[in-house]
C-alpha cells in the first residue's frame, strides 16, 4: 500500500512507539496517581516523564500541557470552557468541523455568534481578514494552523499579535501542524494537537496547552487522586484538566512519537513539502486534473479533483487499482469546499507523512494519469 | 506483588488484551470512519466489532454503546449532557468524585440542586432512601452499582423500577460491577463503565449506554466522518457521541477484555467475593483491625483500618515490606469516609480481582497481622 492519508492519521508508527505501547501494557499496569504502592508510583513516574516531554515539545511548563482523548476532545474543551453567553467569536472558512460544529452548537443554543474570515486574495487568512469581522464582544479567535483540506497554512503570529494587542483569547487549531511545524507556547493561548498525526503517537492520544492565565473549564469533572477529600474539582494545574484514569499506553505512546519528531520538525516540514511539491507538479501536468490546493505547496495536504468526476470515485480506483489511500469527500470541513467551490463533488486529498518516499509520489502521479485517461 | 488494587485498574492485562492492541498498531492503523480505502475500511471493521461485542456484553442495540475515554468522561457526558437549569439529583453518599465533583460545579453556578442519600439501617441504598429526598423537580438518580471505597452493593432494581414510575432518569455508576456483575441495557437508562478495570482493558478505554428515548447533548462535539457537509453535529447513534479520532487501539484491546469476562461475569462475581470474604474474615480476627466493609462482603472490595493509624501508613508498610499493593486515603469519594466516620484517617482498600488467588489473601492477612502487631 501507497499510504497517502496522514491527515486521518499517520501510518506506519514507529517500532519506537509500539514498543512503548507494549512496554506499559506489561510493566505500567497500576493506575497513576491514585495510589502509592511501587506499581503506581512507576506509572505516575513514566506518566511526568511524558509529560515532561509533551512540554518539551512546546516549550511550556509542564503544569501547561494536557493529555486529551484527541484533537477534537481539546476543541470542545476551548470552545464550551472559554466561551460565555453573549461572545462572539471569529474562526475561518477552513475550519474543521471540530471547531464549527461546537460553535454551531452553542450559535443554536443562542449562547454565543460567530463569523467565519475568508482568505485574502493570496488565499491566506491574516490579522487583517480576522479584524475586518470583529465585534465588541469578540472573545475568541480560533484558526487552524494548517488547512486539513488544502494544506493552506495561516499567519499564526501575526493573529496571535492581533488577538493580544485587542484582549482576545487565540486558540490554534494544530491538528495537521503539530509534529510537522515547531510549536510553541508562545504561539497561541490555547494549542489543540492531535497524539495520532505527526507526532506519530497511537489513536486515542492528544495535546492541549492553555496559557497560565487563560481560565478554560475542564470538559470532564472527577477523580483526580489529588485533593480528594474536596467535592470541587482542583483549580491546580494539570489536575484540573485531567480526570479519570489516564490513558496510560496511548500517552507513553506518545512520548515516543514525540521523541522521534522532536527537533526535527523543521526537516519533516521541508521533507513533507517537497514531496507534495512534487505530487502538485505532477499532477498539474496531467490534462483534466484540477489541483485545488496552492501551487505552491505550504503543507503535505495535496487536494485536486479530475474533471467533474466525483472525488469518491478517483480515490475508490486509486486504492482499488493501485493501492494508493487518499481520502475523498468534505473531510469534515464543509466550509472550505464551499469555498474551493467542490460542495459537488467533493476532492481527493493526498496528505504526505514522514515515511512517504519520492517513489510514493511519482507512482501516485502515474495512477492518477492513468485515471484520467481512462475515466 | 501481591497486587490488591483492582478498584483502581485490574492487574495484570490478559496476553489476549496485550496482544489485541499490538495487532491493532501493527495492522489496523488507519483512522476508521474516515476514508474510503482498503486499509479505513479494515480499521471501521474492527471498529464495529469491538462495537457489536461491546453491545453483547449489555445485551443493548449497537446504536445505543459509545466508546468514552474513561469512566469519568462517561458520567461528566452523562451529567453535563443531560441536566437543565432548574434540575434537581438524587444521589448517595457513596458516590465517586466522579459523579459529586460535576454536580458541585453545577450546583456552585446556580443551575442546579442535589441531595446525597444516606443508606438505610442495614447499609444500602433502596428506593426508599432515593424516595426520601424526591421533589417535584428531580429529573435525575445517580447511583453507584457497588461502592468503590467499601464495596456495598444498591438494590439498583428497585431503583430504577422507582425511577420508572415517577419519570426520573436513572444513570448507573458502573465503575466498579462492570465485568464482576452482569450488566444489561434495561438496568438503567444510562450506564457508565471504565474499560480498564473489571472488563480488563487497556486504561484509556471506557463504554457508555443511553437508552434510545434519553435526550443526553453530547461531551465532544466536532468530525464524526458522517454527513461531513453539515455544521450540525449528527443526531443519529453511536456517531452523535464519537467525535474525533477513536481511540482504535484501547477499543480493540477493551473488546479483547470484554470476550474474556462475557459470559462468566456470575463466576467471577462468585470468585471475588469468595476470596474478599476469606480477607474479610482473617483482617476480623486480628486484634486491632476494624473491618469497615459489610461482613458479609457485596463485592471485591475491602476497607479496613489498623487501630488509629493513617491508613497511608499501614498501605505503605504493605508495599515496601510485604510487595502488597493496596490504595490508602480517601478512594476520591469523600462523603463515603465520611459517612463509615474514617475522615480522619482514610481506609486501606484491598481490592481483588480475576488473577489473585487464596495464597494472595492469607499473605495479606498474615501481613497486616504483622503491622498490627508491630506498630
Amino acid at each position: 500500500m501507497i499510504y497517502l492519508d496522514n491527515s486521518a492519521t499517520s501510518y506506519p508508527k514507529p517500532q519506537s512507539v509500539i514498543r512503548a505501547v507494549e512496554f506499559c501494557l506489561k510493566n505500567l499496569s497500576a493506575n497513576p496517581g491514585r495510589s502509592g504502592h511501587k506499581a503506581s508510583l512507576a506509572a505516575s513516574h513514566a506518566l511526568e516523564q511524558a509529560r515532561l516531554t509533551a512540554a518539551e515539545l512546546l516549550s511550556a511548563n509542564r503544569d501547561d500541557v494536557f493529555f486529551m482523548l484527541n484533537c477534537t476532545d481539546a476543541l470542545s474543551c476551548a470552545i464550551f470552557g472559554l466561551l460565555k453567553p453573549g461572545d462572539h467569536v471569529i474562526t475561518t472558512v477552513f475550519e474543521h468541523n471540530s471547531v464549527l460544529r461546537p460553535l454551531e452548537m452553542l450559535r443554536k443554543q443562542d449562547k454565543i455568534t460567530f463569523d467565519c474570515a475568508l482568505p485574502g486574495p493570496d488565499g491566506r487568512i491574516t490579522a487583517g481578514t480576522i479584524d475586518a469581522l470583529r465585534r465588541k464582544n469578540t472573545a475568541m479567535v480560533i484558526v487552524n494552523h494548517i488547512s486539513n483540506v488544502c494544506g493552506v497554512k495561516c499567519e499564526t503570529e501575526e493573529i496571535y499579535g492581533y488577538c493580544m494587542q485587542n484582549g482576545i483569547v487565540f486558540c490554534l487549531d494544530a491538528a495537521q501542524s503539530a509534529g510537522c511545524e515547531t510549536l510553541r507556547a508562545d504561539m497561541a493561548d490555547i494549542i489543540c494537537m492531535p497524539g495520532h498525526k505527526g507526532l506519530l503517537g497511537p489513536m486515542g492520544s492528544g495535546l492541549m496547552y492553555i496559557a497560565p492565565d487563560v481560565n478554560v473549564l475542564p470538559l470532564r469533572v472527577g477523580g483526580t487522586g489529588s485533593q480528594s477529600e474536596s467535592l470541587d474539582q482542583p483549580v491546580f494545574r494539570p489536575d484540573r484538566y485531567e480526570s479519570g484514569t489516564q490513558a496510560l499506553p496511548a500517552i507513553i505512546g506518545l512520548e515516543a512519537g514525540i521523541k522521534t519528531v522532536m527537533g526535527h520538525e523543521e526537516e519533516i516540514c521541508r521533507r513533507e513539502k517537497r514531496l507534495a511539491q512534487l505530487l502538485t507538479d505532477g499532477l498539474e501536468s496531467i490534462k483534466g486534473v484540477n489541483v485545488l490546493s496552492p501551487h505552491k505547496v505550504q503543507s503535505g495536504v495535496v487536494l485536486f479533483n479530475v474533471r467533474d468526476i466525483d472525488s469518491r470515485r478517483i480515490s475508490y480506483l486509486l486504492d482499488r487499482d493501485f493501492d494508493i489511500a487518499t481520502r475523498a469527500g468534505y473531510h469534515c470541513a464543509p466550509l472550505a469546499h464551499k469555498y474551493l467551490g467542490t460542495m459537488s463533488q467533493g476532492g481527493v486529498r493526498a496528505s504526505v507523512g514522514y515515511a512517504n518516499s519520492a517513489e510514493d509520489i511519482c507512482a501516485a502521479v502515474a495512477a492518477v494519469e492513468a485515471i484520467a485517461r481512462s475515466e
